[in-house]
C-alpha cells in the first residue's frame, strides 16, 4: 500500500498521468480504497479521483467518510457531482447533503430527478440519529397472497433492475403499506413452490421506528443477530430498512462518542462519523475547541484544590514534609477514578448495568474501593512512616488513601450515573469532573488530618 | 421485562411451577433471552431454564455468554448438558468447552457424536482469539461445473437437511478443496438457470487465514460491508467461514479490552468476551486482581513525585504558597495527557494513524499541545500572578503550564505508541504510565523554575 503511494507521487511529480490512471484502474479495488484513505485531504487524491473509471470512482467514493467524500465533491465541476451524488444509494446521499454547505446541497438536491430528490428529502426530514436518518428506502416489499414461485420471480426482477440493499429480507406489506410480515430468500428457497407467502412469513418480527435512537437500532440487530431491520412510522408503516453494516458502522461511531464524552473532548464537528479523523486531521483551532473546554474546567478545579492547600499554608510551613504525599492523593484518586468511571460506563453500553440495579452495583463499588483502600493505604503509610520518620504521618497517608480511594471509586460510578441521569449525551466531561471533585475533597480530608493528628503528635 | 421478574420470583416463591412453566413457554423470546440476562448468576435461573421446552431451552442458550452457559450447564445433569452441547454450532460449543474446567470439557467432548467431535476438535486446535477458533465449518460449497438450476436446487437441499450457517454465501471448491471463487445467492438468482458456476463466481474474493487475528478478521467484515469471509488453511482450503453476526460481537470485545487496557485494567478473565461482566459481576478478589497491579505502579510513581516536592523542601518552607499551585500543575498533565492518549489509541484502531504515519502526527499533536499550553499557561499566570501576589510566581506558573502541557499531548501519543510497538496487548497500562511520568518530569519542572525565579526575585 505504501508501495503504491510512493508510485502514485512519482507518477503524479512526472506528470506520467497516462501510466498513472491505467495504475488506478487495475489495481485491487480494495486497495485503491486504502489508498484514499491514505491520501485522507491530500489535494493529489483529486487528481487520482479524476482519472478513475466512471464506475470505480463511485465504488471508491461510497467506502470514503463523508468528510473526505465532501472535500473530493467540492472539488469537482457540478456535472461531475451530480453524476456521483446520482449515483449514490439514498441513505448514502442523505447523509452527505447534510454535511455540505447549505447552497451547494440545495443546488444539487435541486438537479436530482423528482424520485431521487423525494428519497433523499424524506430521509433528511427525520432527526439526526435516528432510525429514519440511516435507513435505506430501498427494499423489496410482496403482497402476502403471492406464491412462492411468483414472489422469487419477482424478487429476481427487482434484484436485476434496481438495486435493492438486499435481497435476503423480504417485507410483506397490506395495501395500506402496513408491515404484516417477514419472509427470508431462506425461507422462500426451502419452502413448498406452491404456498402463498401468509403461510410462510414470520408476523413475530423485530422492528423499530423513524425516531428510534441508531443506537438501539444497531444494538438490536446485534444481539439479534439479524441483517436487517423494518423502519415503521407511527401508521406501522414500512418506510425503510437498515442493515447489518450500517449498524456495524454506527456502533463504532457510538464507542468512540462515548469514549472521547467521557475524557471531556468536545463534540466540535456535525459529522458524527468523523470525531476522531476531526482531531487527527483537523486544524489547529478545531482542536482547541474541542479540548480547551474541559481542561478549563480542570484549570479551575486545580486552583480551588489550591485553595484548599492555601488554607493550611500555616501547617505547611511547619511541616514541609507534608507537601511529599500530596501527588500520592491525588494520583491514587485520580486512576481509581478513572477505572470507576471506564468500568460503570462500558458496563452501561452492554447493558450489566442499568437505572434500576444501580444502586446494588454502586453499593458493590464501594466496597472495591474501601477494600483496595485498606491495602494500598497501609501499603502507603508504611512507606511514609519509615521514608519520612514523622509519628502519625503514616497513619494520616493511610486514612487519607482509605477515605480517597474509597470516595474516588464513589465518584466514578456515581458522575457518570448522574450525567445520563439529567438527559447529557452518554458521561460528557465525567472524567475531568471526577478529577475535580476529588481533588478538592482528598487534599481537604488529607490537611484535616495532618492537622488533627500532627498537633496532637509533633 | 422488571414486571416478569417480579412475576417469576412471586411464582417461585409460591412453588407455583406449573403456570411459571407455561408462563416461560409463551412469552416472546426474546423477552425470555432478556430475562436471563438480567437474571445473571441467579441461581433462580437454573430453576426456570429447566421449565423451558427444549427447543427454547437452546434457543436462550445460545444467545447468553459465556460465563452464564457455563453456570447453567454445571447445576445440570450429565445427559441434560450432553442435550444441549450436541445442539449448538460448532463454533459455538468450541468457545464453550474451552471456558469449562478441563475435566468436564473432555467428558462432555467425549460424548459427541464422531463428526461433532471432530469439528470442535478442530476448532479448538487453533490458536485463541484467530479466524481459526471463531469460525465455523458449516457453510455450503460447491463445484464450479455445476448450473445455476443444479447449484440452486443443491442450496435448498442443504438449506432444508443441515443448518448451514448462512446459505447466502456459496463457497466453489476443487477438488482439493481449495477455494476457487464465491457465489452469492443474489447472483444465482439473477443468473440464467443453464450457466455454469464458474461463468459467474467472483474469483477476486476477500478471504483470511486460520491464523489471522480475530480483530482483522472483524474489521475486514466492516470495511468491506461483507456478510461473510472465508477462512483458508496455509495450502488455501477452505475450512470455515465467518459471519458478520460474529464480527460485531468481535468489534464490541476488542474495543472493550482495549478501553480497559488503557486504564491499566488487568485482563484476570480467559472469558475475555466477559471482561466487562467479570468486573461487574465477579468477586472482590477478581476486582483486585484487576485493578491493584497497575495502582501499586501509580502509588510508587505518586511516591517518585514526592521525592520530587522534598528535594525543594526548603523552597517550600520559605514560600508556602509554591504548593498552592501543585494541584493545576498536576492535572492539567493529567487529563492534556488522557485526551492525547484518548485520541491516539481511537486513532489508531480507526486506522487514521499508523506506524508509518506516526511521526506526522506526534508532531503536529506536540504543536497542539504547546499552543494549547500558551492559552492555558497565560490563563493560570495571570489568577497565580493576582491571587497570591507573589511577583514572577505567575510567570513560573505559566512557563511550567506551557512545558507540561506540551509534555503531556507528547506523552499521551508516545506510550501507548510504545507500547503497542513493544508488543504488548494494545496500550496495556498507558494511563498509570503516563500519570507517573508527567507528574515527576511536571513537578520537576515547576520548582526548578520556583527556585530559579523566586531566589531572583524574592
Amino acid at each position: 500500500m505504501r508501495d503504491y503511494i510512493i508510485t502514485i507521487k512519482t507518477f503524479l511529480e512526472n506528470k506520467n498521468l497516462d501510466e498513472l490512471k491505467s495504475l488506478m484502474n487495475e489495481i485491487d479495488i480494495w486497495d485503491l480504497i486504502d489508498i484514499f484513505k491514505e491520501l485522507g485531504f491530500d489535494n493529489d487524491s483529486v487528481v487520482i479521483f479524476r482519472l478513475l473509471s466512471k464506475e470505480r470512482a463511485l465504488q471508491v467514493f461510497e467506502q470514503l467518510d463523508v468528510g473526505l467524500q465532501e472535500h473530493l465533491l467540492l472539488s469537482f465541476t457540478d456535472e461531475k457531482s451530480m453524476e456521483i451524488i446520482q449515483n449514490l444509494a439514498p441513505d448514502d446521499r442523505a447523509m452527505l447533503l447534510d454535511e455540505l454547505p447549505a447552497k451547494v446541497a440545495t443546488k444539487l438536491l435541486n438537479n436530482l430527478s423528482f424520485e431521487d430528490r423525494q428519497k433523499t428529502a424524506d430521509l433528511l426530514g427525520y432527526e439526526n440519529e435516528t432510525a429514519g436518518r440511516i435507513m435505506t428506502p430501498e427494499y423489496i416489499s410482496l403482497k402476502k397472497h403471492l406464491t412462492v414461485k411468483d414472489a422469487t420471480e419477482k424478487i429476481r426482477s427487482i434484484a436485476s433492475e434496481k438495486n435493492p440493499e438486499t435481497v435476503y429480507n423480504i417485507y410483506i406489506t397490506s395495501d395500506k403499506r402496513v408491515l404484516e410480515g417477514t419472509v427470508s430468500l431462506r425461507d422462500l428457497l426451502i419452502s413448498d413452490d406452491a404456498s402463498t407467502l401468509d403461510s410462510i412469513m414470520n408476523t413475530d418480527f423485530s422492528n423499530v421506528h423513524t425516531h428510534t435512537d441508531q443506537e438501539i437500532v444497531a444494538k438490536l440487530l446485534q444481539d439479534r443477530d439479524l441483517l436487517a431491520v423494518p423502519v415503521l412510522d407511527n401508521e406501522n408503516r414500512l418506510v425503510g430498512i437498515v442493515t447489518v453494516d450500517d449498524a456495524m458502522d454506527i456502533l463504532e461511531e457510538e464507542t468512540t462518542d462515548d469514549i472521547f464524552d467521557k475524557v471531556g473532548l468536545i463534540n466540535i464537528s456535525q459529522k458524527e462519523t468523523n470525531r476522531s479523523a476531526a482531531l487527527i486531521k483537523g486544524s489547529f483551532s478545531d482542536a482547541w475547541k474541542a479540548r480547551i473546554p474541559f481542561l478549563l474546567i480542570t484549570l479551575f478545579g486545580g486552583m480551588l484544590a489550591g485553595v484548599v492547600i492555601g488554607a493550611f499554608e500555616e501547617t505547611l510551613e511547619s511541616v514541609a514534609a507534608v507537601a511529599v504525599f500530596i501527588p500520592v492523593i491525588m494520583d491514587m484518586g485520580g486512576n481509581v477514578g478513572t477505572q470507576s468511571s471506564t468500568i460503570f460506563t462500558r458496563a452501561l453500553i452492554l447493558g450489566q448495568i442499568n437505572i434500576k440495579n444501580f444502586s446494588k452495583h454502586l453499593f458493590k463499588e464501594i466496597m472495591v474501593g474501601f477494600s483496595m483502600g485498606i491495602i494500598l493505604g497501609i501499603l502507603a503509610g508504611f512507606i511514609a512512616h519509615f521514608w519520612q520518620g514523622i509519628p502519625g504521618l503514616g497513619i494520616v497517608v493511610t486514612i487519607a488513601l482509605i477515605i480517597t480511594i474509597t470516595l474516588a471509586t464513589t465518584l466514578g460510578f456515581f458522575i457518570p450515573f448522574v450525567l445520563v441521569k439529567l438527559g447529557f449525551d452518554q458521561a460528557a466531561g465525567s472524567d475531568p469532573i471526577i478529577t475535580t471533585i476529588k481533588d478538592i475533597s482528598g487534599l481537604a480530608i488529607y490537611f484535616l488530618l495532618v492537622q488533627y493528628f500532627l498537633s496532637h503528635l509533633l
